[in-house]
C-alpha cells in the first residue's frame, strides 16, 4: 500500500487555525446560545467597497458577452487583463520600483509560499521569525526542508527560530542567527504587529546579501503603514533585488480574503548560485500547477488601483486601524501591555507568566471571545495573544466591554 | 548562494503551452497578418451563458452587502457556501454516490494536481498514462519522485510510462505494468480522447487494489460523455473508494477557465499503508498552502447546478462537441485517420512515419492554426497530433477549411 508522506507525519495535528475552530465550537456545544466573537483569525469582515464591488460585477457582466470572455491568462483577453493588473501595481502600489514582467499574479500570498516550497524544493534551508506566520514552518515541513518535530520545544529540526521578543524589539539578533538559504520575514508583522524600519530592514539585506541567502519578504499587511518612513516593500532597501523577493495581498486591504487575490515580486537580479535567474523557475513552477488568478477577481483589483479604488482601501484599512486602537485602548485600561496595533491591523499582548492556551481558555470560556495564542505561532509567542482588528465594530467593542467586565 | 532546486532543474526548458506560445509569436514576428487560428491549448472561447454569469455578478452585488458579505472559506456564511457547493456537487454530479464532506472545493484540477504533489511526496512512485496532460509527470519531477530526464527517450527515469496508442484501444497493458504508488489515469483523455469503458475501468481499479496503489483520475472532461453506460466518474467502479481519488472541474463544462472552480474527490475508505485516512492529510496539506476557490467563483459553480445552470452546461458542451464532429469529418476528408472527438472534445489524429513537431510546424505555417504535437505529451504521442474542440464555430470552420486547401 501507499505509505504516508513522513513529511506530513513530521506535523503536530491540527494546524493552528483549524484548532482554534474546533475549540470555539466545543464552547458553543457546551453553551449553545454564547455570542461568540472572533478577535482571532485575521479574516476581513466588512462588506466590499461599492467601486470595488462594481469592478467585480462588471467582469462578471463582461463575461457573459462574445466581446468580453476570455478564458485562460494566455488567450489574447487573458493576457491584456493581467497585463494591466501588472502594470497597476507596477506603478500604483510600487511607484515603479519593480517592473510588470517581475510581478507575478496569484490568488493569494498564503498559495504562494506553498508554491515557493516547490520552488525551493527540500534542499534549501529555512529561517524564520518566531513567532511567526505557521505557513513558512509547516509548509517548509511538508517540502521535507525541516527534521523532525521537538514537541517540548515546539519545534522542528533542522529550522532556524529567529526569536522576536520585546527585548529585541522584534528584530532578530542577526550576529548570532545562522546562514540559511531562505529567511522568512514579515513585516508588519503577523502574529507581533512590529514594524521594521528602515534601518532594520537594511540590516535583514545586508545579512542575506553577505550569507548569499534569500529573503521571503511577507508585506501582506504594507497598507496598514501610515507612518512616513516605514518601508511597505522590502525593495526600497537598497540590495534587495538581488536578495529577496516579496509576497502580497489584496485580502486585507480590500476585503479580498474571500475573493482572493495576491501577487509575488522576484527581481530580475534574484538569481540562484549558478546564475539562473531565480524568477524563470517561478515561471516554471506557476505554470505547471497554478492557472492563475480567476479573471474576476483580477478586475476587481484592476478596479481597487484606480483613484476611486485606493480612496475606498484607504477608508477600509482606516476602519480596521480604528479597530485596533479601540483593542489597544481596551488592553491597556486592563493593565496589559500590548505591542503592534499601529501601522498594523494586529495587537499583541503580553500576558507575563501565563500559557497562552490558558490565557486563550479563559478569554474564550469567561468572555466568548476567541483569539489567538502566541504559543501557535512559535516558542517565542508563549506568553502572549493575538488580537486582530478584523471584526464589526460593534462587535470589537462589545469583546473589548467583555474583557472589562468578565476577565 | 542558494542553489537552483536540483529537481527543477531536471525538467526540460519550457512547459508544453508556453513553448507552442513561443513559435505562434515567433509566426506572427514573421507573417503579422496572419489570422492565425487555435486549435491548441484546451481554452473555452464562447461567452458565459446568462444564468451562469448572472450567478456571479449577483455574487460580487452580495459580498458589497453587509449581510452578504464573507470572508475566508472558515467564516460562517464562507462555511454555508462551501457546504451547499459540496452538497450541490455530490447530488447533481454525483448523484449521491460520493458525500458531500468527501469532496473539496479548489480552484482548479491543474492546481490540485499540484498539490498532491505535497501530499503523496517524493517517496511516491509514479505511473502515467502515455501520451498524458504534462501536469502529472512534471508535478511528480518537480517534488522529486523521478529521477533525471532521458532526452532521447522523452522520458524521466523512475516514472512508468504506460503506452495508450490504437493498438491497445488507448488502455495500458496492465498486465506487464509495475506496481507503483500513484497511478495517473485520465478519462476521457487528455490528448487522446479515448474514453475508458466500464470494463476498462473495472480492471484499472483491480489492478490498482491488487498492488495497494492509488489511482489519481483526472476528470475534467467528464461532462463531455453523452454515451450511456460510459462511466463519468471513477466512484461508478465497484472497489474504487479504497483505490482512487478524483479531480474535476468546471473549466470546460461552463467555461470556467477564467474563473477558476474545481473540486477533488478523496473517499473516507482511502487510506494509506498505516491505516490513516488519505482525506485528513489532503485537509492538512490545503489548510496549509491554499486559501479556498474565489467565493465569487463557488456562487457561478452553484448556479450552475440547478436546473437552468444544468441547462446552459449541456448547451455549452452540445456547442464544443459539434466543433469536434467538425474537426473529425475535415480530418477523414483528407483521408486522415483520427481518434476521440466523440464523448469528448479532443481529436487525436494520425501522422503516420511523420513527427509531431514537424505536422505542427507545416500545419501552423502553411494554414495558420495551432495545434498541439502528439510527442508534447509523451513518448507514445509521437506521430499524432490532438485538436482542440474549444474556438468558436466560424474559426474551427474557417481552419479545416484551410487545413483542406492549404495541406
Amino acid at each position: 500500500m501507499v505509505k504516508r508522506n513522513p513529511n506530513i507525519a513530521k506535523l503536530p495535528a491540527g494546524y493552528l487555525f483549524p484548532e482554534i475552530g474546533r475549540r470555539r465550537r466545543a464552547l458553543l456545544e457546551k453553551h449553545p446560545d454564547a455570542k461568540v466573537i472572533s478577535l482571532g483569525i485575521g479574516n476581513t469582515t466588512e462588506p466590499l467597497t461599492p467601486h470595488i464591488a462594481a469592478g467585480l460585477r462588471d467582469a462578471a457582466v463582461r463575461l457573459g458577452t462574445a466581446a468580453g470572455y476570455s478564458g485562460y491568462d494566455d488567450d489574447p483577453k487573458g493576457q491584456a487583463l493581467v497585463q494591466n493588473l501588472k502594470a497597476g501595481i507596477s506603478e500604483k502600489w510600487y511607484r515603479g520600483r519593480v517592473a510588470p514582467e517581475e510581478i507575478y499574479i496569484s490568488d493569494g500570498a498564503k498559495c504562494d509560499c506553498g508554491r515557493l516550497q516547490l520552488l525551493f524544493g527540500a534542499g534549501a534551508s529555512v529561517a524564520v521569525q518566531d513567532p511567526a506566520y505557521p505557513v513558512y514552518v509547516d509548509g517548509s515541513v511538508m517540502i521535507g526542508a525541516s527534521g523532525a518535530h521537538d514537541a517540548e520545544r515546539g519545534q522542528f529540526g533542522g529550522i532556524a527560530y529567529l526569536p522576536c521578543t520585546p527585548a529585541n524589539e522584534f528584530f532578530p539578533e542577526l550576529s548570532s542567527a545562522p546562514r540559511t538559504d531562505l529567511v522568512y520575514f514579515c513585516s508588519p508583522n503577523n502574529p507581533t504587529g512590529a514594524v521594521s524600519t528602515r534601518g532594520q530592514l537594511k540590516a535583514l539585506v545586508d545579512f542575506a546579501r553577505r550569507n548569499g541567502s534569500i529573503v521571503v519578504f511577507d508585506a501582506a499587511y504594507a497598507a496598514f503603514i501610515r507612518e512616513q518612513g516605514l518601508p511597505r516593500s522590502i525593495f526600497e532597501i537598497e540590495g534587495a533585488r538581488e536578495a529577496a523577493l516579496e509576497v502580497n495581498s489584496f485580502s486585507k486591504p480590500i476585503g479580498f480574503t474571500g475573493v482572493r487575490l495576491g501577487w509575488t515580486v522576484i527581481p530580475k537580479e534574484l538569481a540562484f548560485e549558478d546564475g539562473s535567474p531565480v524568477g524563470r523557475d517561478w515561471s516554471r513552477v506557476t505554470s505547471t500547477v497554478f492557472n492563475g488568478a480567476s479573471n474576476i477577481a483580477q478586475y476587481g483589483a484592476l478596479a481597487a488601483l484606480d483613484d476611486e479604488g485606493l480612496a475606498e482601501m484607504r477608508k477600509t484599512v482606516d476602519y480596521y486601524m480604528e479597530n485596533a486602537r479601540i483593542i489597544k485602548a481596551g488592553l491597556a485600561g486592563l493593565g496589559l501591555t500590548s505591542y503592534g496595533g499601529v501601522n498594523s491591523p494586529y495587537v499583541w499582548a503580553e500576558f507575563p507568566g501565563r500559557k497562552s492556551w490558558d490565557v486563550f481558555t479563559e478569554i474564550l470560556e469567561k468572555a466568548h471571545v476567541v483569539t489567538t495564542p502566541g504559543s501557535g505561532f512559535g516558542p517565542s509567542g508563549e506568553g502572549f495573544i493575538r488580537f486582530s482588528a478584523f471584526g464589526h465594530r460593534a462587535d470589537v467593542e462589545e469583546a473589548v466591554g467583555r474583557l472589562k467586565t468578565r476577565l
